[in-house]
């Protein structure tokens, strides 16, 4: 591998000069060398608007969720040689799985989420139909476009792989195309993993451009409907955060940056306990991983004070047993830190941090190591400290390596308050089977976080760990970690849009949602369980009854079912019920009757009924009234991937006096094409 | 009224010094004084963060919503003597309406919001459980805690009520204290608003603080747990942003500037349509209305080409008829600006936009007034212009007064690319009866926008206008409008809260959120409808069956409700249905039964079923399977203005080999007390 290629405006891109040297973690070889000399960032940006960006809006949610699901597989297939490259930077087997399988696997999740909880549509509806009148001809609905921009994403060099993934997949299911520029110490390792997925010939043209080097003055040209996303170091969060035209574009900004977290051990949990183990093997695991190189890791270990030399002692001997070297190497548990660089940033921190506390386990300059030279290679030992927790160092100075302070507690109260020294974490973990403790400790410390993870006997098995960001879970915190959030599933993809409220008669926001909203139009005529998912339109509608509902219905009802309750049964007592003063009609007999009256019982395109949402029973039912229902198709879903879809028809059954007296949402599965 | 003081750490302050005159708008005498000279704002902060906060966190969303209408009835008996004040800053009584009738409007809307869209509870929990392992024992809710600052609240001189109101009424219900700090201009009418509220007694110590004059230092002392909102000029919204403290701790900043909306007239919407006429009416009106003093006012006007001439004719018709003058006057419609420094602004915007464009109707110069001195007061006329929207003017320089600019647009395309070009606005409209170009308008141009108005002879009656913003949606828009997001219901109190992923075992997360989750125990016992509300908890259980579903049970059913879809029914249609392979049970009779065997029939506190909902139908019940179901109650609301609550069961329908078959929530009423 020789000097590294930029993929801008839809061509590989050499520079136009000799680059920097890049170098193995681990031998101090020359890997790669870097640079963006010559890029034409202005032009990359307007490509991605011009090209990219409609490209994806002219996919559905779902086509955009089963392109990341391909790529997925495709990137899976090619995991042994990103493992191989992954060893360059540092990484042991291990670690690498967690940057690449990791990943892949956010795109496997985001393909998943896209299919099942978004629309086969451009358009994203959000919430419910907001009434603004009485009459019900001016009602309004929150949708969800996308941005018109590119989602400008500037990565650390931690996570080579999973994250440029793990911001590259929300923005493309929400339709917006993205731009990586990964950190240059690792950067070999993304190029190859972008140079896997432009080849794969999988993505749209567009959808992804890719910056090996510094940024140059992208940042100049970003407008407002441009996002930028940033992971890495605070300081430099807040440089980019307050750059002349984020600033004055008001740009979607997020960051999120390495931040001191925390993880707590309960009074509970004293040694011979479950969590006492599970909460010594949870901090030397996070340590170790990826060398302490996780901006998730855990650099504040708060334990009761009377249980500080126990964990002291455990710690101690896990850590031992550590073995550090070459991370190729069989048997090698902790490789080294990703550059030289790096290890003279954390010894600089651990001077800063030893002011304030003093060393339990490790020393900072020397590490014997395996099959490497100690020297050459960033190689450092774990280092485990214990330190006061009233000095501000431990709180605020934060050593990005194999490095974590012991400190001790003495009440729920005061350990929450530590917490919070912090000035915000991306993370944090209780490790206690008490729920009291935990519930005051997670609610005390939920504003300063941004993800809480509760360890004990019941979860440890399937528990991913304090570390881990999950893309189903919100990955960001407040104030120090960046005050950003990315993933947390669809949140992310509505990161990538713009929330706009439509206000207008029921038929408009039914033409712009392509939903049918109550009070728009409704067809009559064929009946439309009758109609083919191709023939079917919103608004198509079928009214049926009346019905009347005989004193015999209700006792044959409750004698058939077993559902015998008082306000169906027993006259006086019903009489006595606030609400309804006397017998009334099972709500389950209403929708029942109220099925038989829509039903067209034929065989035919509708499948099955396969469920039913936002029942509400609005006006009591007594003996006497007659039920009138009205079936609307209000949702046509068409799967892309089955020869059927989902349709969602809108019920409301009526008495006499045309009250409503239920209201629900019927789930129907119906073929594409006549049986 | 003299100088205006201050109420900030729990008591009134005067201004150290004489302070600045504030004048009234519409006969330039003074009217009071302003000046912080002396406040601390350090200790505000603190004050908030130290008192306010833990009280509001005391209050359940229901208590704070219930105070939120208190103080909205409060008000209203107070509207009187606001209205008199109002008129001061150059307000008619319709504009003061507009603001201050709007402004409780807002408390109203949230104190019924906050009722019914969130929880008795002080921890709000969002979304659904995530499932994070195959056994389940690890899974995760994400939740939302109140901030623990103090939300900084900078408003703009345009709304003296609506304005505080509405930035202070979701961060009250989200258990955030409110620094409030008016625009001088019109301080006084806020100033006096806040006595009202103070006096009233009805808000918990240190809820709310306002600082009459310039905010001196205070946002030097903001940290990651406060927030600044801002609503002012675009200019101003970028100094704060780039504000050190706030770049440094990631605070959170919102912003809302006043921005360039459009109103697009349709092609369809030709002379002699009602279409024309609402177009041409709203247009006047957003003009006029406060004086064209709106940061949602329509400042462009885009419309056929062809229909230029005759809406130019029309409008100035119009607004030939609009009397100027003393807003205390009967019969004026258009009171002043709200100072002779801002005419002076108005002016000169009018002279770049005229560098691009002509006048149709009025004079920069020149207006005839009633009951008032035309130069003494800040009065202008309505001002109308038209220009090539081709020239960046019209669409980048605004005069914040009652100015428009007619251009003209040849196809839909170009329109949405017209609108586009405003750079990001708060609110746009389209008049028009022709859905696709509706349709068309409202996907293109959403991504420029925070809110979008159809307006149409069918909700033209209702419809509350371009210019008003609704508690109920966002307001807010990218770019220029300040890249922010306000009011939207119950999203405006979330951002004033912290999103955090919280991963446990199922029992932990019940103990955490206090609602049930699938997975953690269940506490089996007396039959939970016997139990009071009082005496219910969550977890609280009946398991109840089996009972086998016979053929004749099926055939039965779809007689007596008339339910013969043919998968009950016919057993070779129901052989080919793709998901069944054979006669199934109906879902209704499914539920219908289950209810028969959870229900504990006699008089009890148990009041009503009022509805059910997530109901899904997950494998298909045959003839001759037995069904036993599981009753958990999940979450338990009491309503605090009633003798009951509401109780939401988990409700779980399984068969022989332990499948669920369906499962769903059942919504029930409970009493307080046993009856």
């Amino acid at each position: 591998m020789a000097l590294l290629r930029s993929y801008v405006s839809g061509s590989w891109h050499t520079a136009a000069d000799e680059g920097v040297p890049l170098h193995d973690a681990a031998t101090g070889e020359e890997v790669a060398r870097i640079s963006s000399a010559g890029v034409d960032f202005a032009a990359a940006l307007a490509y991605g608007r011009a090209v990219g960006g409609p490209a994806l809006r002219e996919l559905t949610f779902h086509q955009r969720a089963a392109l990341l699901k391909a790529l997925a597989s495709h990137l899976r297939e090619h995991r042994e040689e990103l493992y191989a490259l992954s060893a360059r930077t540092g990484a042991t087997l291990g670690d690498s799985k967690f940057d690449i399988d990791g990943g892949i696997g956010v795109l496997f999740s985001y393909g998943s989420k896209g299919k099942r909880e978004l629309p086969n549509d451009t358009v994203y509806v959000e919430g419910a139909v907001e009434p603004l009148s009485r009459g019900g001809t001016f009602v309004a609905q929150h949708i969800a476009t996308p941005l018109r921009g590119v989602a400008v994403q500037i990565n650390a060099f931690n996570f080579p792989v999973w994250g440029p993934l793990e911001k590259f997949a929300p923005a493309f299911l929400a339709g917006v195309p993205s731009l990586v520029k990964p950190a240059s110490s690792t950067a070999y390792l993304t190029a190859r993993l972008v140079e896997l997925i432009i080849e794969s010939g999988i993505l749209p043209e567009g959808a992804l451009q890719f910056v090996a080097g510094n940024v140059g003055d992208l940042l100049d040209h970003v407008t407002a409907q441009d996002l930028v996303s940033f992971t890495g170091s605070a300081s430099t969060a807040q440089k980019l955060r307050a750059h002349p035209a984020i600033i004055r574009n008001a740009v979607r900004f997020n960051a999120e940056a390495d931040s001191l977290n925390c993880s707590i051990l309960g009074p509970d949990a004293v040694k011979g306990t479950t969590e006492f183990d599970l909460f010594v093997k949870q901090l030397t695991t996070e340590m170790t991983v990826k060398a302490g190189q996780k901006c998730t890791a855990i650099r504040r270990a708060f334990v009761p004070a009377s249980l500080l030399d126990d964990v002291a002692a455990a710690a101690s001997e896990r850590l031992a047993k550590v073995t550090v070297g070459n991370p190729a190497s069989e048997g090698v548990r902790m490789g080294a830190l990703a550059s030289l660089e790096q290890r003279e940033e954390v010894r600089r921190s651990l001077k800063a941090l030893l002011d304030a506390g003093s060393v339990v386990f490790g020393d900072p300059e020397k590490v014997e190591v395996v099959d490497a030279d100690a020297e050459r290679g960033a190689f450092i030992s774990p280092v485990l400290l214990k330190a006061d927790p009233e000095r501000t160092e431990p709180h605020e100075v934060e050593a990005f390596g194999p490095v974590s302070t012991l400190m001790p507690y003495t009440s729920t109260e005061q350990v929450v308050d530590f917490a919070a020294r912090g000035g915000g974490s991306l993370a944090g973990s209780i490790v206690s089977a008490d729920k009291e403790f935990v519930r005051e400790v997670v609610l005390g410390a939920a504003p300063f976080h941004g993800r809480l993870l509760v360890l004990d006997a019941e979860d440890a098995k399937e528990s991913t760990g304090h570390g881990s960001p999950m893309p189903q879970l919100v990955h960001g915190g407040p104030g120090r970690a960046g005050g950003g959030e990315e993933m947390g599933g669809i949140r992310g993809v509505l990161h990538h849009m713009q929330r706009t409220a439509v206000q207008g008669s029921p038929a408009v926001l039914s033409a712009v949602t392509g939903r049918w909203v109550a009070g728009a139009p409704r067809t009559e005529g064929v009946h439309p369980f009758r109609k083919s998912l191709a023939e079917l339109r919103i608004g198509d509608s079928v009214v049926a009854g009346p019905r009347v509902v005989s004193q015999e219905d209700v006792d044959h009802f409750a004698e058939f079912t077993g559902d015998t309750f008082y306000a169906h049964t027993d006259p006086a007592a019903a009489a006595a019920n606030p609400l309804f003063g006397g017998i009334v009609a099972h709500g389950y007999l209403v929708v029942s009757f109220a099925a038989g009256l829509f039903v067209s019982p034929e065989p035919g395109p509708v499948l099955a009924n396969y469920g039913l949402e936002n029942l509400r029973f609005l006006t009591p039912v007594k003996v006497g009234d007659s039920l009138t229902v009205t079936l609307t198709a209000k949702q046509i879903t068409p799967r892309i991937d089955q020869e059927y879809g989902e349709v969602r028809w809108d019920a409301d059954v009526t008495n006499a006096d045309g009250e409503s007296v239920a209201k629900y949402d019927v789930l129907t599965l119906v073929s594409k094409e006549q049986p």
